[in-house]
C-alpha cells in the first residue's frame, strides 16, 4: 500500500498509464483532468498494458483548487498546453511537494519551476508507446521505462537526490521500470538526439521510422541532425553526450518495428506538434551557448508551416 | 526568313516553344524527340500562346544521326534525362556548332563541353511559364525571357561574344525576349537563389510560392536558402551577386501569382525532379569552395527520399 498521496495533471497516454499504476498500487491519486473529467468520474480508468488490464477509479478534479495537499504531482500534459501549467501547479507550490514534469524535450522544467518556487522540481523521461484510445481509457503497447532525474536552476546534475529516490520508489512500487539519473540536463539532450530527427522528418516526409532510415539520404540528414543535437548538448551543458552515441541511436533505429514518433501520431490526429519543446528551445539554448543547428532549424520551420496548416491558424 | 539551320533536343514545355518559334520566323528546324516522334511526324507542333497561337511542321528525327548538318542545337531535355546527352549530342561536335543548353541549374555545360569539345557550348537560362500538355501540344502561360551566355571552362565571364550575339539574335527575330549576359556562371547561381529554397520547398511542404512566402518561419528558411546560394556563387565564382538580391527576390516573390515551380509540377505528374542540377550540383561545388549549404542539404536530402518513393525505386 503506497503512503504517498499523488496528483496527475492531464490523464491521457502518459500520465493516464503511470497515474493509474499507482492509484493500482494503491496510492491515493487525485486526477486533474479537463475534457475527460466527466467520464473519468463516471466510469474510472481504464488501462490496456501487455502487463496486465486494470481499472481504477482515483478521484477527478475540473482544477487542482480542489486537490487535497499531496506529495507528489505528475504532470503529464503534453507540452503544447503548457500555457495552462501556470494555473494547473501554483495550487501545489508548498515545500517537500515533488513535481515531475513526464514531457517531451527540453524547457519546461524551468518554467515549472517559476511557478512552483518551494517545490522540488524533477523531470521524468518516458521511453513508452502508449496512445489515449478514448476519454479515460489508455492502451499501453510497449516499454515503459522512465528516467528520473531533479531540475537544478543552473543546469548542473543534481545527483541522485532523496526527491529522485522518492519518486523512483514510487513508480518501482507500481510497477514502472523507473530509473535514476543524476544528470537531468543531459538526459533531456540524449533522448532529443533520437527524437530531434525522426518526430520531424516522420512528420515532413510522412514516412515511418523504417522507411526514414532505410533511405540513405534521409540517414545522412538524420546524422547530421543528431550531430547538432550532440554538439547543443556538449555547448549548454558543458558535458559530452557518450562517444558513439549517434551511431548507436542510428543502429537502434534499425532495430525498431516500424514506429510512428509521437510528433506524427499527434500530427495525423489534427493535434498540435510539440515543436517548441523538441525543436525551439534546444535551438535557442544551442544558439546561445554559440552552437547553431542549421538542419535542426531547416526542419523546425517546415513543422511550423505543416502545424499552421493543419490547425488553420 | 532566317538563315540558320537548327536542331532541337528535347520537344517539351521549353523545346517546344522556343524551338517552335524558330521554325514559324523561318529557320529550317529538325526536331529530335523519343515518345513524340511519331505524332509530331503526322501531325507538326502547336504552340498555344499569349503572343499568339502557331502550328509548325519541323522535320521529326528519332536520333540526331540523321539530322544534317546544323548551326545550332537547343537543348531542351530536362536534367533528369542528361545521360542521353552523350549520345544526342555526339553528332554535333563540329567547330562553329552553337550547342545552347535551355535547362535548370548547374553543372549541365561542363558535361556537354566533354561531349563536344569542337562546338562553341553556351547557356540559356529560360524564365517562362510554359507546360506541355500532350504530345507536340505546348502550352505557353506567361513570360518567356531567355539570358544567353558563353561557357568557359574556368568560369570566367565569357563577355558578350559572338556566339552569343548569333543565339540572341536568332530567338529575337523569332519573337522571344533574349539577352546576352557576359558572365554564365553568376547567371546560373543568380537564377538560383530563387529556384533553390522554392522548387523543393513547394514539394517537400505541397504548398504553392502564394503559401510558402507567407510563413514568417518558411519565409525564414527560403532566406537562409538563400543566403546560403548567394555565398555559394561568392565562393564559386570569386564574384558577388547584386547587393540585396536577396531581398529583392523575397520580395518578387510576393508579387507573383500563386505558382508552383517547375519541381512540384514534375513531382505532381510523376515526373523525376531536378534535384542535382538544382540541389547537388550547386552543394559540391560550394563545397569544394570551401562554403557549406546545410539548409540547402536538408531539402536536397528530403527530395532525394520524396522523389525515391515517388518513383518507386
Amino acid at each position: 500500500m503506497g503512503d504517498r498521496r499523488w496528483a496527475v495533471i492531464g490523464v491521457g497516454a502518459v500520465g493516464g498509464l503511470y497515474g493509474g499504476r499507482l492509484a493500482a498500487a494503491g496510492h491515493e491519486v487525485h486526477l486533474v483532468a479537463r475534457s475527460d473529467a466527466e467520464t473519468l468520474a463516471e466510469r474510472g480508468l481504464q488501462v490496456d498494458s501487455p502487463g496486465g488490464d486494470f481499472h481504477v477509479r482515483p478521484a477527478v478534479h475540473r482544477s487542482s483548487d480542489t486537490v487535497p495537499p499531496v506529495d507528489g504531482v505528475l504532470v503529464a500534459l503534453k507540452t503544447t498546453g503548457n500555457d495552462a501549467l501556470a494555473e494547473l501547479l501554483a495550487p501545489f507550490d508548498r515545500p517537500g511537494t515533488l513535481v515531475v514534469l513526464l514531457q517531451n524535450g527540453l524547457g519546461a522544467e524551468a518554467a515549472v519551476a517559476g511557478v512552483v518556487p518551494s517545490a522540488t522540481v524533477l523531470g521524468g523521461l518516458c521511453f513508452v508507446c502508449s496512445n489515449k484510445v478514448g476519454p479515460g481509457h489508455v492502451r499501453h503497447l510497449a516499454q515503459g521505462m522512465v528516467m528520473v532525474g531533479e531540475y537544478t536552476a543552473d543546469g548542473s546534475p543534481a545527483g541522485i537526490t532523496a526527491a529522485v529516490t522518492d519518486v523512483v520508489d514510487d513508480l518501482r512500487g507500481s510497477g514502472t521500470d523507473a530509473v535514476a539519473d543524476p544528470d537531468l540536463a543531459l538526459a533531456r539532450w540524449r533522448k532529443l538526439v533520437w527524437n530531434t530527427p525522426f518526430n520531424g522528418l516522420s512528420v515532413v516526409l510522412d514516412a515511418a521510422t523504417d522507411q526514414l532510415i532505410a533511405d540513405p539520404w534521409v540517414r545522412r540528414l538524420a546524422r547530421g541532425v543528431m550531430e547538432e543535437v550532440v554538439a547543443g548538448a556538449r555547448a549548454t551543458t558543458g558535458r559530452p553526450l557518450e562517444d558513439g552515441w549517434v551511431d548507436t541511436m542510428l543502429a537502434h533505429t534499425e532495430t525498431l518495428i516500424p514506429y510512428a514518433p509521437s510528433m506524427k501520431v499527434d500530427y495525423d490526429a489534427g493535434r498540435p506538434m510539440e515543436i517548441d519543446a523538441i525543436y525551439g528551445a534546444p535551438i535557442r539554448a544551442a544558439a546561445a551557448a554559440g552552437c547553431p543547428m542549421p538542419l535542426t532549424s531547416a526542419i523546425e520551420a517546415q513543422l511550423h508551416f505543416l502545424d499552421r496548416r493543419s490547425q488553420g491558424n
